[in-house]
């Protein structure tokens, strides 16, 4: 399996850049649009644990104001093959001291990447 | 690419079982082996963000009783094609009323499945 093929790492980076600013923005048909349209596609939030893109897109349509404003730190993406990526960052999020991580498991569908799992928390 | 083949889904499973066993006993030996030896190998605990290989192996070295010992509560794992997995579960530490999340990447190595990835935080 090739690890951090040029090409798949270029399209993975595009990928997440689409993302931060479309979380940034609250744009939530561009975030519906990286999520994998699944059951299976899982995220787990500081105050939350949800199970199928229903759920993720019910819960943003719940946060009138989005995610809060944040500036990334350090981001890593490793690609696994054609097919698969994981890409973490840590992030601070604006006014505040601590250290927030988001781990995501990206997949390549026939729509292109997407989502399949995430896990954001602030460190303690 | 097949979502959740049965016999890679079977694969997946047995990994996890040998990783929540090794977590618990805190064998070191093990829970190194089912980390993928690279640099690019990330874990973000609640209390510490990790890179590469070396640094998980160094760190489970100062914890010298391991993790806390905890329930599963609710695993969920999707595979990608043939050599791509995240795995996901629900966790409550033993003596806590808080509920912890572990999200994992897994890849197929040359030397079987291996964690590429890790994040592990306790709900807000």
């Amino acid at each position: 399996m090739r690890i951090d093929d040029p090409e798949v790492l270029r399209e993975v980076e595009e990928a997440l850049d689409r993302y931060e600013r479309a979380l940034m923005a609250n744009d939530l048909a561009a975030l519906d649009a990286l999520f994998w349209n699944a059951p299976q596609t899982r995220r787990f939030g500081a105050t939350e644990n949800l199970y199928g893109f229903e759920s993720i897109a019910v819960f943003r349509r719940a946060r009138p104001n989005g995610a809060p404003q944040r500036v990334v730190l350090r981001r890593s993406i490793t690609t696994f093959g054609h097919d698969a990526a994981s890409a973490d960052i840590e992030f601070q999020p604006i006014g505040s001291e601590r250290i927030g991580r988001q781990t995501q498991c990206w997949i390549r569908t026939d729509e292109g990447w997407r989502i399949a799992s995430a896990h954001v928390s602030l460190m303690v």
